[in-house]
């Protein structure tokens, strides 16, 4: 099995490109790890599921990715979106200890894996201590990931920069 | 007629890199898309006007890009600098029907154009909704315009990066 | 004698990057130029310190970059990190006038040069004056030390992107 990191900004067009790359697969698994807390975040899950129509099975799992992975070999791949929430789904809900198991559980799948995630620390530091946390902890889950990936993809402007391949 | 998009951080040298591409051509014109809210705002605009120069006829039009660039045949190159600004003039004025207009104008234009903007998702999500609306459609302008782009060159502490050639 | 800059976000893998270049010399300075104002910032600097072990002759210096290079020819290599906390430093202590005898000491050093730097204009722009001075100032100086620079690194999730080489 091949893992790919698609990275990148906000709105770099990340999600529509892992979208891309996992419909040249057959059976299709897609984990969502978003949860709607407000109405902004409903209307861009409601957004991001029309545009995935019924070409993939979806599950949403914001906190237990492992679990949600161990169901994934009976798929050709699997597409993360994302663990920029993901990581602070964890944060929330003090289940940092879920890293740990999500990079076994990957070590173990069979299906071939997409995963996207953002670049969050190119800007200013926010001055409060929890934002500085969330940095840290999504670069060090970015770093590990980059690191067993085969395949590493920087989106600007909608373009993909292979960094790692 | 070629397009070329030149994006990056604040500070990457962006706006020099445009600059100097553009002195490669003979007939030059400069499409300056800000304006001086403040005396902060001002320095930096003629601070940009001086390393100008005359060495471009130079149109400021903070909104109506499409116009401008109608103007834009009688010269070898049109330098717009930038989308950033120009984007934040469309949400303050709700002048938003003119990103459709500009695509339509760059399409039909005869001239060379280079285009400079801002990548700026990719640091912390700023906690009010005006700034995330901000990004979103800055960051599809970005990815539009990449996308009929000929090349697109990423700036990082002044050298450019080719994405797309 | 040779220059590198190592760019990019914060948790990108810089530190360990350059880390990594200077061991492969034999005579090793490390330049600090963070200083402990509260206890994160103390915990930051500890944990890079256990890093590097006894693997370098370590001098801390907030301000005087200049200085410390001058007693770096009787090493091999001189690993400065970094450049994101110095600018800051500069700006408070208001000696921003240490730029230019930084750039003049670099300019006489005989060991090769390993500078570890951030990117941190890629955001959101603050709405505060002294956040963007401070933007403004250490886009300036990346600028200036790429330009003399014989490689530019841009490091995205720990995955380096030659920029320049």
């Amino acid at each position: 099995m091949a893992i790919t990191l698609i990275t990148g900004g906000v709105r770099s067009g990340k999600s529509r490109y892992a979208l891309k790359m996992a419909l040249s697969y057959k059976r299709r698994l897609f984990i969502a790890t978003a949860v709607a807390f407000d109405d902004e975040m409903k209307k861009r899950i409601e957004k991001h599921k029309q545009e995935r129509g019924n070409l993939f099975k979806t599950i949403e799992e914001p906190v237990y990715l492992s679990r949600a992975l161990d169901g994934a070999n009976n798929f050709d791949v699997c597409l993360i979106d994302c663990l920029t929430v993901w990581v602070s789904n964890l944060l929330f809900y003090k289940k940092e200890a879920q890293i740990e198991a999500f990079f076994k559980a990957l070590d173990k799948i069979t299906s071939d894996v997409v995963v996207v995630s953002n670049e969050v620390g190119l800007g200013i530091m926010p001055d409060n201590t929890l934002s500085r946390r969330y940095v840290d902890l999504l670069g060090e889950v970015n770093q590990k990931l980059a690191d067993v990936s085969d395949r590493v993809v920087f989106m600007i402007s909608g373009q993909p920069l292979n960094v790692k391949s």
